[in-house]
């Protein structure tokens, strides 16, 4: 661990992540409903929004959109990642290294780990080398600890979740993006087990603003730093609303009726 | 992404590959029509055609043949392939490396990648190194875009095309060449996927002049770049009078009748 | 095997490391019944105790905590492990190189090896380019001889852990950590078998003060050197009055009623 | 492919190849009619026979016995190879760089790949490394070009043969080596398909002298550049003999009868 | 291969090795007759016997134990092995590389192979890295050529040692350490087979004085140049004595009788 608060991935110690990845892990599919969402400009443009700590993207979506966006947005480059298509065990290729990264002006990185997959000594080892890498560089290092697999059937149960984030803090990330473990009593244990690592949500799929909104408050009560989040943004007809509030909730501490009110 | 706009890959921005790896990847059964066709030096004549940008051939093919066609001609050197003859599961020996492609004078190398083969994670891995190796020599990188394997059952199916040109832009292909996915319309998904990520049609099996250009218009109308074209050219008793049509529909915007009169 | 008396990993030729890798290893649930045994500090505070020689952590919590304990305590870090999400056959990932554990500030490492497991050749692989890295940097190395897999169903039989101990003399551990087979008998032919290769205790799940003590006491007197310790240390209320017997029995040959009349 | 005419491979553009791997791949047994064939002396002192351009054997034997016969035979390395006693799927171990076989005296190397098999991918990215070493030396690469496995009962067919030498020519070989399909067709059909690529034929297991003679004649009036024999020369009790009436064919164009008259 | 009557792994031509890896091979089980035989020293103090050229130990134990006997014993470091708890295919973990043998100066190096078994194309391959990098430093190489796996059941035929000791020869072992075929004519026709690749006996379980002296004299009558033994020295009461038989019988040429009477 590193401290990030001096990181552009941070805004006064919280994190706000527009994650944009979803064309590689789930296709066009995500751009259905709202099509304009499938061109990476229209995400690169919400990322100016000043509560949009950086935007996370892979690495060609990164090459061909960020040189226009890099004087007003941070990059975090998602390091790993695997098509929808894929029906094998949960696993993810490593498409992009820490080096060009850095090279494509990527301030920090990220890194799914598949905790309890087949695949799981495998992408600690990867992560191994990336994390290493990284600290040479002092780059933050995200970890999207998402455990799955064998046995693991609701890999949003507290434990799991706990177990997610302590994964995290173990292997050496800064911030550890996990899934909403469903209340702000298992949300306090993930940031319990975290210790100095930083918890973050992992937005999900698309909620109603308030539905979406009360549990991002509940995640800055129970310790979190903020999160990272995707489609609850770019898959809104008005991804600057929904932002609007968030920054009230994850900078201001508003409650979501105030947020709401935007 | 990088502009290619420059590149002996491009002519006024659009692309047409002759491509000649079948003797790798099909066998000596693609040439028993035409039997000469067997002699790539007929292809390189063929390539000589101001209609085409570049030659794809393997490695061997491009050590053998390319030195008498260097001034006259492109090269763009294919990395991966596999015969025929193998029954195992989608997956393309690397078989050139970029540093070699480059010693023999490519100037842009190609890649396939079979999106949800149980390889896919295995290929991502070797397409990173290929395309960051490529993106130290400003050599453009084409991917050979097919979705293939498990659960795949029609690869021309328009979801499949749009994720595979998706796919190509979001690991940092700077042409992704893809099968057409039966109309304009599909194909326009396709493009619009792809983003910056210029999107060219895999030219396929030998068809009638008349399907084949159709096809062709079809892309350019649908904001195609152009073609990469193997049998279609070198399968004809005359190459050259197919190139003719294809350079004006392509580079000119003729209709397929007007291509047709040539 | 290399001298490890002039090392800090020894007080008077004996070992006492205090073990806290069981956030990766067994994950939040052995927190559960001292809650506050969670956090790291609380954990690096009891390694302070005179009686422990260095505390044994994974990579992230040695960045995260161990700059504030460096002048007070002796780092070893672990250098592999894996989660207990994880389903398949016995194995570790290596998520911390000889390089990164030594600029975390760690003297020395610690690995574990699935003897008799199906990945015993890689695991002893990997060992290799780790014990002979940490010898270029004169550090010292700790194996958890863990045999474990197919036909191993009572992995504390003392032949098992005679064998547990021969293999890290034989692979070149500086320390042996292997069970206890149950009897000083058993200890005394891991003992004898390690050769040069110091063997010490694994503390093992908690237990009551006397029966725990006792077992440290035997390993004492079979000639064993010491134990790494964890959850009968942080699982406690008080892990420094344990500490307290500890040191009586390993540095002051004390009987146990002695140290536990502390 | 690079010139090898002026290379020691050939002796007017032609090439035989005295091979003699059998000791690894077949094992004692092929030396049972004649004993002394055992000893690797007596087919090195065959190899200084004029119509011998080069001696195939694999390290050890290279090692042991070649610096008795550096000033007066040719050494190709055979750079990879099995033993029979090995029942997995076709594969073949790399047992000697590039580099090192240079160190001992080769002017060129030998691999074979097995296309088809299921370790085809494998091989091929094996032989690309190979390959583009050999080519950093001016070395030419002569390829054992043997498809076998999965759903290749007869690999003699003609379009197996065909396909077998086109590989060849694709990836980079500059010598293709395969069996004799039959018939003098099927072998100008292996040239045609190999391009720039030179054929040879396998010798095979041993027949009557006027059975090999033919097929040795056959190559040659179908374009093929000669053979590489083994069992042929060396399982004969005067491989002189054989080796006077090849000559005569390969390099004086005789028919078999004049060849045969010798 | 390359001479090796100057190494000091000969005396006269001739080989004697005191193998004692068994503490890694088989475990502790091989101590349990006399016990002492567990520490390594005995072996060392045996391995000062005149007649001992050299000593085989694994890393471990060289480390610990070597620099107390480096004046008067020779080390040959064997690179892998595996324990006796591992159920998998017959395979062996490389534990030591060549480069930190010869640091903890190891003067020869020793390797397994399982010609036959699943892992055949692998270890094969690890042998040929281990013997380039030995060529390098001019340290001979020892195989201990073992034919194992599939279809291989009875694995002292004379054919199967026959082909046990051209696989050290083909490959590039300066020794074959091979199994006792049974009788003086299969150890002549491994000989024959290993052409100038030196070829031992390998010792075997225990037997009686004169049955293994009788196989011992079998092997040098045959050619054979001595032989590797382990439990037939030091899990006697007194290994000196059956040593000065050995010498006799190896250096002198005395009969069995003779060497039973010293």
């Amino acid at each position: 661990m590193i401290p990030i608060t001096e990181s552009p991935l941070t805004r006064d110690g919280n994190v706000l992540i527009l994650a944009y990845d979803h064309g590689l892990e789930h296709g066009p599919t995500d751009f259905t409903d709202v099509p304009e969402s499938a061109d990476p400009s229209r995400t690169f443009e919400a990322a100016t929004h000043p509560a949009v700590t950086s935007i996370a993207v892979q690495k060609g979506i990164a090459e061909a959109y960020y040189p226009s966006y890099s004087d007003d947005v941070d990059l975090l480059m998602k390091l790993n990642g695997t098509s929808n298509l894929w029906m094998g065990e949960p696993d993810s290729a490593v498409n992009c290294s820490v080096e060009y990264a850095r090279e494509v002006g990527a301030s920090s990185v990220g890194f799914t780990l598949y905790g309890g997959a087949n695949h799981e000594i495998e992408m600690a080892e990867e992560f191994r080398e990336i994390q290493e890498n990284a600290r040479a560089h002092d780059m933050p290092v995200v970890m999207w600890s998402y455990p799955r697999g064998q046995g693991l059937k609701n890999d949003t149960k507290s434990s799991v979740i706990a177990y997610a984030s302590r994964l995290a803090l173990e292997l050496g990330a800064d911030v550890a993006k996990v899934k909403y473990p469903g209340s702000k009593e298992g949300m306090e244990q993930a940031v319990r087990m975290a210790g100095k690592t930083n918890v973050i949500m992992s937005g999900g799929s698309k909620r109603s603003d308030r539905a979406f909104l009360e549990s991002v408050k509940a995640v800055m009560d129970a310790g979190g730093k903020g999160l990272a989040v995707g489609r609850n943004v770019w898959q809104r007809e008005n991804p600057e609303r929904i932002l609007d509030s968030l920054e009230r909730i994850i900078y201001e501490g508003a409650s979501v009726d105030t947020a709401l009110e935007t």
